[in-house]
């Protein structure tokens, strides 16, 4: 296998997994366990801080690698080679060479605004196939989830007419996150993205204005920063500009005096944003100014509240990098039997679980309660016995459904410094059942 | 193309760029640029906070981009339909279809400390080249640049004896991320991946002890704690078992009472990881306590300062995410003449540079300067017209040089939470240059 860029094929997701996903399977074989009716819930603890909703993305991907879920004979062969499965049954490489997904799935639509302990996403099949999707299954919307509530966070705090731009390739952690980092971002409201693959894949024009290198490097070669600025417009009539290379105010002004035909905008990167885009606001009345340089929604919120000039933003670095959506997957009932964790501070609600949604807000209760009175069970079917049961929905349905999910919350849980986070009632039924799992399984174990 | 998964396929890697770098090589073309000699050196203004030192990584996958460098016909035909490119010249596109990468590149090898405005790598090339190339070159190195420090800094704190495995693959940005952080780590010295794609890529074995759903879901079925522990010896003799699901000392007592033969360790995943495992040193004599659950090497610090007994760490999320490494990659050279550029706060310096490194610490110097007597130039070439000259370092290679490095650095620039970064000095020539070079271009722009 290539072992430089690492690039992965196409068939090499069965092996995107954690060792202890095949060894616990292996086990459950060997039990006689492995075909026990399991039902995983992915659902996050605790938000990332500063965060007072989540907006659910990333299930695309999740359902694209449960129909195409397998391992091939050369992979299992290497598998078997690594020698730690020397003591598993045979049956075990039976089951994975024929190995197909075929549990039923349950989801909360992209787009959708979630909270602390609701289940984003419900697993019911074969234990020894719920428990191998875990890894791909947390990695696809523990991150997708981030950016797409960092996007709608975004939207929110500057406006629906702000041309907000995805510019993180270069920041994203590896090529793959950039495109997952793209569409996520999109779906969570922002207009276009700067990565050229992703765009085409997305069916998106990719966006863009021009680099200092340009500027340096005509600069350098032909005389002033006003001939890069006139050759780019050769070919790129209007492009927006970045004017902050040498002398910001400088270049606006040389714009103010040889204003180019259609200009379409002009970027600043550095420098005291504030005064900058108020100053190139005068010199160049009426020319759309864009901003980026490590910027995020409490930076555009300040940018806002000082007073800046600003009408679109380059988001990159702080978008699709930092601190994780830790979302979990956790056991809730085999075969029949609700279960659930105890260990410290770690603690899950056992059973099938639904969310049930109304104006008084969220509450958590099992699948098979009945759904209140004006509420909405906000988990859907969207897999049954392997095969997809609705297809995907477009970007565009995704945002604007992300769109409608933040407008409804209360304005205390939008606040992107200090949010109070919505909590989900229990309802009687888990809150029975919860107690009921806790004591059993502390009598099984004293 | 597949808009679900957003996988990306091997021949796809040309169009993994930002828009403005093919806006720019197509403005080059026209204004008859495009072959212009170009040196582009990527390296970090500042390092990430508390960081007091870089372990470069991600030169394999540069090169291994570089090496396959292309775009297709149908890319180019996707490209063209966008319509963005309406005005660009007809000789851009048979550039791009007939176009390689023939540039040299120098690079610092893998696994060597570097420190702020030290070029990490250096291309030379056609102008257009040396643009386009930009996005990924900065995706590929930021990213395992800052997986290889934090390794390096875990193994440093953690000490030479204990077993540091990577368990980030659910929570990395991406599933290629977490390839490339399981390189990254092993790269900067952790000892093994939980990844099991990662480690058959990379010829390792991956390793893994068990989660909470085996010890519920046998719980549930068999009846015990204790059954799931036999459950999976029977498959696994000996693995390390996780103890913490339902209450960490019950299960410990259990064991130290039915001690099963060559328990290889057992896992704390919550609680009070210091009197913890402390009591179960105290049950368990002899039998290596892991540890897993939000670590890093701050945390590991403070656990061997308070006297905690543990011999292994899981390490994931905050391993694989949170604040990048911001390289950036900038115009030095142009047809022989320096450049650099002065936006507010980014100054660069101009020219084609080398690191001197010694024993006094590092000089940053001109490429042509002779080597001060004792130093040695860290820069090396790896590519000549686009042929690599050198073959890929092996994974111990390259954590053999991590070590060194550490090893060489002051204890003050190895401090995990108040370091000291040593400052390169700047060559004489290189200070005439940077001075010469602002003051011409000023000059220019006024």
């Amino acid at each position: 296998m290539d072992n430089a860029s690492l690039q992965i094929q196409p068939d090499e997701y069965g092996l995107l997994t954690d060792l202890y996903q095949l060894t616990m399977a292996a086990c459950y074989v060997g039990e006689g366990l492995d075909q026990r009716r399991a039902s995983f819930e992915l659902f996050v603890r605790r938000l990332p801080e500063g965060f007072g909703y989540l907006i659910a993305a990333g299930l695309a991907s999740a359902l694209d690698y449960l129909d195409k879920f397998c391992f091939t004979p050369a992979q299992l062969a290497a598998l078997k080679a690594t020698g730690i499965f020397a003591g598993a049954p045979a049956d075990f490489w039976q089951l994975l060479e024929s190995g197909k997904f075929s549990g039923d799935v349950w989801a909360v639509p992209e787009g959708t605004a979630i909270f602390a302990n609701e289940p984003i996403l419900r697993v019911e099949a074969p234990l020894w196939q719920a428990q191998i999707v875990e890894t791909y299954l947390l990695n696809a919307i523990n991150y997708q989830t981030l950016i797409a509530t960092r996007a709608a966070r975004l939207r929110d705090v500057a406006g629906p007419e702000a041309k907000l731009l995805e510019f993180g390739t270069r920041r994203a952690f590896s090529p793959q996150a950039s495109l997952w980092a793209a569409r996520a971002a999109l779906a969570g409201g922002l207009d276009a993205t700067s990565n050229v693959l992703a765009a085409l894949k997305l069916g998106r024009n990719p966006v863009g204005t021009m680099a200092h290198a340009l500027v340096m490097a005509i600069t350098a070669l032909e005389g002033s920063e006003a001939d890069s600025f006139e050759a780019f417009h050769r070919y790129f009539p209007g492009a927006a500009l970045l004017i902050d290379t040498y002398d910001t105010m400088a270049a606006a002004k040389m714009l103010g005096q040889n204003r180019p035909d259609q200009l379409a905008g002009i970027r600043l990167d550095s420098g005291d944003l504030v005064t900058l885009s108020q100053q190139v606001r005068q010199e160049l009345p009426g020319i759309p100014i864009f901003a980026s340089g490590d910027l995020d929604e409490r930076e555009i919120l300040r940018l806002k509240q000082a007073g800046a000039c600003i009408d679109g933003y380059g988001l990159g670095t702080k978008l699709v990098t930092g601190s994780p959506v830790n979302g979990v997957y956790k056991l809730a009932e085999i075969d029949g039997i609700p279960v659930m964790k105890e260990a410290s501070g770690k603690l899950t609600y056992p059973g099938r679980k639904q969310i049930f949604r109304s104006e008084q807000g969220d509450r958590l209760g099992l699948a098979d309660e009945a759904t209140p009175a004006h509420a909405d069970g906000l988990l859907m079917p969207v897999m049954r016995h392997g095969q997809r049961v609705v297809a995907d929905d477009s970007l565009g349905q995704i945002c604007a459904r992300a769109t409608r999910s933040v407008a409804q919350l209360p304005a205390t849980a939008r606040d992107v410094v200090n949010p109070i986070i919505p909590q989900a009632e229990i309802s009687p039924a888990l809150q029975k059942l919860t107690d009921c799992t806790r004591r059993s399984q502390l009598a099984t174990v004293n």
